[in-house]
């Protein structure tokens, strides 16, 4: 299989074009505000925000699938985890396991460094990601609910 | 009331005994092993891996409630958020305002800096803080479910 890496700068147009291949698929098109711009100060920039690991395609320069995650903190443990915001295997390469890949990749990265977790979230509705993930003996976390404050009411809550 | 301010060094063993408080009203009581020495380092270590705001209690050094966070990234927006991972506020103190007052303060830090969102987890028995949350505008991200990986089966991912 190709080459799993860690994104360089020379990679940011087709990690935004996955990133928008994502939204898509997740039914939120008109999700994506991020530009190259903003991402390159994200993944590159003196402070990372984020972090990503890619899969070449195979076109020169095409991208295959990514992982992009940054870190978590646990308090009950005392120490770092890593959240996996988006993975992403563009269509064509799907089944190569390019997806479970980069997972076991960033388990790989837990261990190495101590961390207590690794944790992401799956929409309900995507059978397919979530009889994967179980059959890599991740548990679903059925007991919580993920609460959100943004746009309006993130605004109304800080006035 | 008291005053909502950033942690300081000074605050490490307070933190922790919150933090086991909040472990025991999420019936998880031996779920903490995090120690004073890494919660310093966590805290207030050369790279502060997360983040916590604190309002006084009526005793010498005692803390009534805290907010522990850590920064998130959207790859749809480009930005940060704000992930609060525990908020508390012990027992004698509630009804005064502060658990409110510490999840709006952190409203106002993502305003500020222009952060897209501030999100936490909620247990889905927990109606009384489901309630407080809903009043104040955070919306349940019910078609979401949070996957982990942690302990034997993250070794076994990883190996």
């Amino acid at each position: 299989m190709s080459v799993l890496r860690p994104a360089t700068e020379s990679d940011i147009t087709e990690i935004l074009r996955l990133i928008v291949e994502l939204a898509v698929y997740e039914k939120e098109p008109d999700a994506v505000v991020t530009t190259e711009e903003s991402l390159r100060t994200a993944l590159f920039g003196e402070t990372p925000m984020v972090f990503a690991n890619v899969i070449d395609g195979e076109q020169p320069g095409e991208l295959a699938g990514m992982a992009i995650w940054y870190l978590t903190f646990s308090t009950w443990e005392g120490v770092h985890g890593i959240h996996l915001e988006d993975l992403y295997v563009s269509p064509q390469y799907r089944g190569s396991g390019y997806g479970k890949a980069l997972l076991l990749h960033l388990a790989g990265l837990c261990t190495e460094r101590g961390y207590a977790r690794l944790e992401w979230d799956v929409l309900d509705w995507n059978e397919p990601a979530i009889g994967f993930y179980r059959s890599l003996g991740a548990v679903g976390l059925d007991e919580w609910t993920r609460f959100r404050m943004d746009g309006l009411a993130l605004a109304a809550a800080a006035a």
